[in-house]
């Protein structure tokens, strides 16, 4: 109710901001006698954490997950999986300087406003260190999913104004996305991206991205009518993701300029069909063709400029950033738009179990 | 859980297909002691009903609502509010040629192999209809959301590559919008839309639109932290619409290719922003300034030109539309946006209650 | 999250007081595919229904119910269920006289303090009446679970002092149930209950009651760990029900003054148990054994002898009864028990569904 | 969903087993800017834990819970409150005797069918020790609904076949509860159960037993209409306590032989009631009056006596309990009784804000 739930028969419930001793979240519904792959798991986390690289927040957070109930000899037993994250680095001094003043476009004010007080300590909950309690039951849902044949793969298709083509798109090559600091799957594109991020951090500012995912395997009927589409519940999903201002699913944002005879997707025998602008979901349920969908992220707010704010007493202050932050948020997204997808995949998985036995 | 119901302390639950007696729906949690205007309702209700115009679909269905339970000498009585809309223009022969066929980009297919059987008699919960109980729950949130001084307006602003500009947005005339066919707030631009509609209309092709919707008078503190943001759920409530494919808040794709220093929104006094790139939310939260957001709609699947597709045996079959249907979705979905808008914003509104008292 | 929704995977959603044209409901979840027994369902409803007897309310109620979606040529469809039922004998002016008073252990009071008004003709949502629609749903409910070898037989085994033995219980004629206005299984037994409630009937006061509840047929394995045990949820569902004051399961009460050595149900082969003080439930799951359980009936409230109460300014008042009142409620709410029972098996017969796949 | 979570706006989900780290929770929903009594908190686990006396179980935990997110400066924020309290005396070994054997009326045998595996090492999910989680969350509810002047007082009335009288419980002295091995009221009859619970103890046997608990302060209107009355969360609360059989509220089954003339609460001036055989609930919803209830504990299933049983395999075996177990768990279940009542209750708060605002 008060929003740091998700899913209805997978659920992940998340607690823990940057002040306190950890982080970290339940798991409810994960299947029975599963075999986790622990290192699997941390390796996700490791993709997430910030200090990977130049590009991103040189924050040193070792991130390493402690798994507290739930798993037993390496198997699920179908009860809560609890963990925690401990959090090493908290240093809110950093902070002080900024105690009540309102950062632009960060979340100090509505916190404050909602709750009537605030943590000036690295944003509470607002802060993307959450995110990591979501890549730990991502991680975990992906593992159980590519069993099953489903695969998730997500990648940066732009920065700023450089964009990855369409053919360049369908021409991906997913074994460069991790070979590269912003996670492109083309590598001519992911080097002038990184000097574009490059650039903009210098300068002590920041710019926006966008991330294209696809999933492939996912048979089709998964997805319930009406109000809880697949693509509706994935959009949340993305939308509740730091710094995300955009979702289009398929032909998305492109599908209004179309026509219908241009834009329908015929059928072929076996049930595929020729082209694929509904984007692997149709009337919200997945048609057993690949899904693929794409999110989009704002400029971080955290720059190192001065900005015009005001404090909580409403007097004109000058806000100035300092410390280490991302200059682009997309590459360590990645991780946690596939770890949202893989949650989502799973909830109507089960779902589905529960319709059709 | 099966995906009919929707929000938290605001409730809406809906039920019907064409070829039963009625649709309908169950609202729970509206505040108590409400004097509800009926007629307004209805007006929504007719706003939405096919048959409006040579534009749109001409079935004519009287879609008149009829409240059952929860309004006692005309207010609220904190009781579950029960309604149907009858059906009245059946007409189930109409799709008998589909039966076995699966109509391009609809959700034939989906619901066959997720239910393991077709509603062939108009498209079953996959039917646009449906919104109809939306709109009914929608009037009523609207009607409460005004009395407190929120106010919501959408309209077409993109139909095909006829597109407002951002000043002409800035510009809108919200008193032209239920003067032309299109509801777009600028009368020349929605000239020119309804001539293209018009022309795709003759060729019994379709075409896609996009609806702009604005929010103001929403007070700081609305939407719940990490994944209950309020962005969030209006996009899944979005997403949610038949034939929606993206969905955008504030600079939406378009922040993709800005510097921080230009998207972040300052802070004035007052709490005011210079700028509202955030579309009205940051962190998840409404911040107190409008709140404005982008739908995508494709251009609906259903034309009057024949198409490849498969049977239900997996056989080629050739599909032709027949009948009433719309060309361009977006002049009556206007109305839905503004529905589902004041159900997600109620429903904040009242869980905000719940944490603020 | 108002009240009105039960279940989880399988849920009903109830609307509707008398004042309006109808009450009625909307499930969700339930199976696909399977063909109803309209005739079943409205004979159930029959046995609920007041004025069946001189033992009980006078009121004609025709209670047909209409199903207006979810069922598409005698089969459900996977899509909610909506139905109504409506009110023919809505005699509102029966009750003007309490108009102000609050009748004593009635929802009166409770209701006026809660929501600021107060329903006075009839009760409004507190009226036992909603229990009709709950009647349908397990109607439906009850279909599919016999159909899977699941059957739910309650009926009334004390009324006042008049109280069947264990070993009355363990002879129970199934048979002779419906054969007498108590619903007793017991013909001797009944005929002495009958007598009772006719004298108290003419005293124009109340008797409580009991009705026990059995299963067979339930697998081994429903039921939620921790807080969604079976009988919790058999539980809550009981003391839902109007006039409801105590639930035991198996040993019940008794238990207490029970030692371990004799409680404990001993393993035989098979897995059965030698005893079953468990009543078919060990650490919230079924174990495959008959579930039992016993509900206490106050008498119920409304009775046509003076009364001091108050009214809504605080005045001293008399309140009298007037009108068509049962003396005892409880033969016609085993129909209630048996509905509730089956709604609450029925949901974690799919939730087991969703786990063990 | 699967059963881990309770509550509507003021939520708890537990996590744990014996044979892990920790057990915890995560409390949402919480109000905010409360300042916590972390040593009254401490304090309501010291209650709960084993090992207080002769009476019970000898297993020595420190259960000292740790408070990870949420509270800052002491005071709560408004998000999630995580916590853990380590398992420092897992002894897993004690169990190993009984890997393959179920033992009679524990949850062996049932959550072996349920999860296709079974927890040998001291029953999981199972075990009473989850409870310490929901006596963290309900000693934080306590001590907010104190602060609104809402109170809750449970106590044994009975062990075995020796049992409070009314008048004894009218006459309960608050201050001696505390003050015996068994926390009864009545410091003669605390007497005469200690030395009952002795002798079964050195038989290596059980015994069963009840408690009253009673909550003044409760304002009127808490409670929901139709399935969500106060006393039926209450009752769900307490049958989701292990070794729980039964619950009744006010009058309870001692209301099945009485008249409504008598049983009937007549309102006095000020609203309050003659009688309170309602137990301060009527109609699902608190009347101001005092709340009371009572719930049934069967004799825990663990004796340390041969019984018989059988394998995973079907083989019959003889099970013999080993190690330290209570012989009579109601003394330490009056503080979840407690936590369980503040968890309902605040719950019902907070509900009722979102309603009358």
């Amino acid at each position: 109710m008060a929003g740091s739930s998700y899913g209805t028969l997978f659920t992940l419930t998340t607690f823990g901001e940057s002040h306190g001793p950890a982080i970290g979240g339940v798991i409810e519904g994960f299947p029975v006698g599963f075999l986790v792959d622990f290192e699997a798991v941390q390796a996700e986390l490791d993709r997430r954490k910030p200090g990977q690289s130049k590009l991103v927040t040189q924050r040193k957070e070792s991130d390493k997950v402690q798994f507290l109930s739930g798993i037993f000899e390496g198997k699920t037993t179908g009860t809560p999986i609890g963990f925690i994250i401990p959090n090493e680095d908290q240093k809110s001094k950093d902070y002080t300087h900024l105690k009540d003043a309102y950062r632009p476009s960060h979340a100090d004010f509505t916190y404050d406003i909602k709750y009537g007080h605030r943590d000036h300590t690295g944003g509470g909950r607002s802060s993307a260190r959450e995110t990591a309690s979501r890549v730990v039951a991502g991680a975990l849902a992906k593992q159980f999913l590519e069993a099953q044949g489903i695969k998730i793969t997500a990648f940066v298709d732009q920065v700023g104004g450089i964009k990855l083509s369409e053919s360049e798109i369908d021409n991906a090559d997913f074994t460069v996305i991790e070979q590269n600091l912003v996670r492109c799957p083309n590598a001519k594109k992911a080097s002038q991206m990184e000097q574009l991020v490059q650039e903009i951090k210098q300068k002590g500012d920041s710019i926006g991205g966008s991330i294209f995912c696809t999933v492939s395997g996912v048979p089709a009927g998964l997805g319930e009518p009406v109000f809880d589409k697949l693509h509706a519940e994935l959009g949340k999903a993305m939308l509740s993701i730091n710094a995300v201002k955009g979702f289009e699913i398929g032909s998305g944002f492109g599908s209004i300029s179309m026509l219908g005879s241009a834009h329908n997707d015929e059928f072929m025998e076996g049930g595929k069909t020729k082209t694929n602008h509904s984007g692997g979901v149709q009337g919200g349920i997945s048609n057993g063709m690949p899904i693929y969908f794409r999110t989009a992220f704002k400029p971080v707010a955290t720059i190192l400029t001065p900005q015009n704010s005001i404090d909580s007493s409403g007097n004109s202050v000058i806000v100035e950033g300092k410390g280490r932050h991302d200059a682009c948020v997309v590459p360590r997204a990645v991780v946690i738009v596939e770890a949202m997808s893989a949650i989502v995949l799973l909830d109507f998985y089960l779902r589905q179990k529960a319709v059709n036995f």
